[in-house]
C-alpha cells in the first residue's frame, strides 16, 4: 500500500545549520517533490518535520527477529561462551518465553520501524529442534507490519546444516513456506566441512531461485578461503548480487595484500557484506570497500535474547555504534556510517532508496543540527515514512 | 551542605525482579537505614522511587569540562588525527565558542549530574595560550553545583611541560588557584622528556602536597617504561594513593607476563587506574586490575568539542561502552562495570561511598528489571542524591 503525504519544514541531508528547510511531497509513494512552500494536494496529509534532518529510512540488513526478548521481563544471561554453548543455552530456553515468537517478532519490528527503519533483513532460525517454528514466527510479524516496512526473511541454518540430520530439508521447507533466501553458517569453523555445506546452501539458492545470506564469523586465511569458495560458486551459479557474507571477520584479520585481494573478489562477484559493529572484533574496512564498489549495510543482530543483552530495535544507536567502533570524528566518516545504515543497507537487500525526486518514499526525521550531530544526539524520530506513508511519530508506531 | 531525606520504593542492588521494594532514609548526608515501610521522621521530605533500581551515584573519574560544547549549536570536527593537530585546532576555535569556558563548563556539569554522576574528576587545560581561563572556568561549574556535586579539578598540561616555556610556572599557579591535584602528559611520547617532565609534575605535588593524574597514551614497552617511572617517584615521595594514570594504553599492550609485571607493580605502589572506553583501543584488562586490588574508575573524558563529537554526559551510556567493548554478557560481568562507574570512581577519587548504612547518601535510581537491563535500557535517572539531598529527577535538576 502507498501513499501521499506531505512533508512540512525538514533539512535534507547534506545539510548544516543555516540551510533553509523545506517540504516534501510524496506520491504513490515516491518522493514527487522537494521545494519551498510546496503546497498540499487536496485531501493529502500534511505532517510537520519540526526543522529536522531529513534522511533516507534505516535498513536493518542483519536482524534475528525470531530470537529477540525485548519488551519482556529480563533475564540474566546463562550461556558459556562458545557458539555450540550459546545455541545449546537458547534452546534450552526459548520454548518457556512469556510470549510466542509472533508475538515477540511482532513487537520488535515494530520498535524496530519506530525508530525508523523500513527495510528489514531478518534471520530465522531453522533447525531440527524448532523446525519452522521461529520462521512462521518472523513470516507473521512481517504480515502483522506488512504496510510498515518491507522485510525479507532468511532461513538461517543456526544449528549448522550436516550436523543434525534433517536440516538440510527443513531449510528447503523454509523456502516453500515463504523464507525468501538462504543461509548459512561457519562453513568451516561450524559445520566442519566447507564444501558440503556451501554445496547444499547454493544447490537450494539455484533449486529455488533464491538469494544467499551465510553468517561467516571464521577469521584468517579460513575465514578468507570461505570467501573464495563462496565467490567461485557464484560464478559457477551466475549468482552476482544476489549473495551477502555477514560478519566477514575474515576482511579485518588478514594482512593487507590479502585483505585487498577479498575485497577485489568480492567486488567482481557483487557479493555484498554486512557488519553489526560488534564491541570486541577489529572494524571491517568500510572505506576500502566501499572504494571497491562492495555493497555494504549495517544490521542489530540480535536484541536482547538468549544469546547477548545487547540491541534495542535503535538502527541510529547502531550508527552511532559503528562510527565510534571505527574511531571517526570527522563528519563525513560519521555520515559514511549514516549512508551505510541508510542506502548502503537498502543496496544490499535491493531496493534502492535515497532523497532524490522519484525514489520510494521511504524516509526519516531526527531532530539534530546537522546528520552528525543527529547520530551524536540519538533522539526520538519525529518522523517515520515508509511508501509515503507516516508509519511513525515521536518514537511511535502510527495507528 | 547535607541533607535528609526518604526515598520510598526502591530495589537497591544486587537485586532481581521478584526482590520485594524497600524504603532508604537520609540523614545528615548519610545512609541511615534501609528497609520497608520506613516512617519519615518530622519535617523530612519524602520522593517516590518508582521501583527502580537504587545504586550508588556514578563518579566520572576523567572529565574535561573546560572543553565542552554540549548544548551549544554543532560545530563540524576540524581537526587532523594526530594529538599535536588536535591541539592546535582547539587553540584555533576554543575563544570563539558561543558562551564562557565557565557556562559551558557549568551546563555540562549539570547535565552529568541530571544524569546521575555527583562525584567527578575534570582535568582543566593549563597552557601559555589559555593561561590559567579554563581552570577558572571549571572552577566556577563546581561553584555552580557546589551543593550537588563534589569536583576535583587537575591542573592539566594537554600542551605539554617542556615544550612551551613557562607551563611549569602556570601549573604551580593552577594549584594557587584552586586545583586540587597535578597533571600530566605522554611524558616520552608528547613532552619528549620523560624524566624531566616527571620530575616537574611529582616535584609541584610534593611541594604543594597534592595528588597526581597523569594522561598516559603511551602504549607498549615505551608506556610500560613510564608505569615504573611513575611508580619510583611514587615510592621515593611515599604518594601511595594519590597517584593516577589515566588511559594507560601500555597495559593493553603488552604482552601478559609484562602486563601481569605492570599490575602488580601498580597495585604494590596502590596507583589507580581509570578509563574511559575507547572505540577503537583494546580494553584495559578490567578484572586482572581488580583481582590485583588496584583502584579502577570510568570516564567521560571529553564531551562533544574541539576534540571529538563523542560524549553526552551520561555516565550510564559510558557504563555501556565499558560493557560493550569488552564484550561482556553475563550479568556479573556488566555488573562489574557498573562497579567501576560508580564506586570504583569513588575509590579511585578517595570518596568511598556505597549502599551501607552510614555511607554517604549519594544515590541514584534509574528504572529497569535489573541492574544489567538498566545499563541496557539506559533510561531517564528517575532520582540523583547527593549528601542527602534530592539533586536531580526524571533527568532534570531540581531547582
Amino acid at each position: 500500500m502507498t501513499g501521499d503525504l506531505l512533508i512540512r519544514s525538514v533539512r535534507p541531508w547534506p545539510n548544516s545549520l543555516d540551510v533553509p528547510t523545506v517540504d516534501v511531497l510524496c506520491s504513490n509513494g515516491l518522493v514527487a517533490s522537494i521545494g519551498t512552500a510546496l503546497a498540499a494536494p487536496p485531501g493529502v496529509p500534511v505532517v510537520d518535520g519540526g526543522n529536522g534532518v531529513l534522511l533516507p529510512s534505516f535498513t536493518d540488513a542483519h536482524a534475528h527477529l525470531d530470537s529477540t526478548r525485548l519488551g519482556l521481563p529480563f533475564r540474566p544471561h546463562t550461556a558459556g561462551p562458545s557458539l555450540h554453548e550459546l545455541i545449546e543455552n537458547d534452546r534450552r530456553n526459548w520454548r518457556t518465553a512469556e510470549q510466542t515468537v509472533a508475538q515477540r517478532a511482532t513487537h520488535t519490528l515494530g520498535r524496530t520501524i519506530a525508530a525508523g527503519t523500513t527495510q528489514v533483513r531478518s534471520h530465522a532460525q531453522v533447525d531440527v529442534d524448532s523446525g519452522l517454528e521461529k520462521l512462521e514466527g518472523v513470516l507473521a510479524a512481517r504480515e502483522a507490519h506488512a504496510d510498515r516496512a518491507s522485510v525479507e526473511v532468511v532461513a538461517f541454518p543456526q544449528c549448522g546444516i550436516l550436523r543434525e540430520k534433517g536440516t538440510a530439508d527443513l531449510l528447503e521447507a523454509a523456502l516453500r513456506a515463504g523464507a525468501d533466501l538462504v543461509g548459512g553458517l561457519d562453513p568451516a569453523g561450524y559445520d566442519r566441512d566447507p564444501v558440503r555445506h556451501l554445496d547444499v546452501v547454493f544447490g537450494l539458492a539455484e533449486k529455488h531461485q533464491r538469494g544467499v545470506d551465510i553468517h561467516l564469523h571464521d577469521a584468517g586465511s579460513l575465514g578468507a578461503f570461505q570467501v573464495e569458495l563462496i565467490c567461485e560458486r557464484v560464478a559457477a551459479l551466475d549468482m552476482r548480487g544476489k549473495v551477502t557474507i555477514s560478519h566477514a571477520f575474515a576482511l579485518s584479520t588478514v594482512d593487507a595484500d590479502r585483505q585487498r585481494e577479498l575485497i577485489e573478489l568480492l567486488a567482481e562477484h557483487d557479493v555484498a557484506v554486512t557488519t553489526v559493529a560488534p564491541g570486541t572484533r577489529d572494524p571491517l574496512p568500510l572505506r576500502e570497500l566501499r572504494w571497491a564498489g562492495v555493497r555494504l549495510g549495517l544490521g542489530q543482530d540480535g536484541m536482547r535474547d538468549y544469546w547477548s543483552p545487547y540491541g534495542n530495535a535503535d538502527m541510529l544507536d547502531r550508527t552511532w555504534q559503528l562510527a565510534y567502533r571505527n574511531g571517526f570524528r570527522q563528519d563525513a566518516l560519521i555520515e559514511m556510517c549514516v549512508d551505510i545504515a541508510t542506502r548502503g543497507g537498502a543496496s544490499v537487500i535491493g531496493h534502492p532508496h535515497g532523497l532524490t525526486e522519484g525514489s520510494p518514499a521511504n524516509l526519516l526525521v531526527v531532530p539534530g543540527d546537522t546528520v552528525t550531530a543527529a547520530v551524536m544526539d540519538r533522539a526520538p524520530r519525529t518522523l517515520v515514512v515508509h511508501k509515503g506513508r507516516a508509519v511513525a511519530a515521536h518514537g511511535n508506531l502510527t495507528p
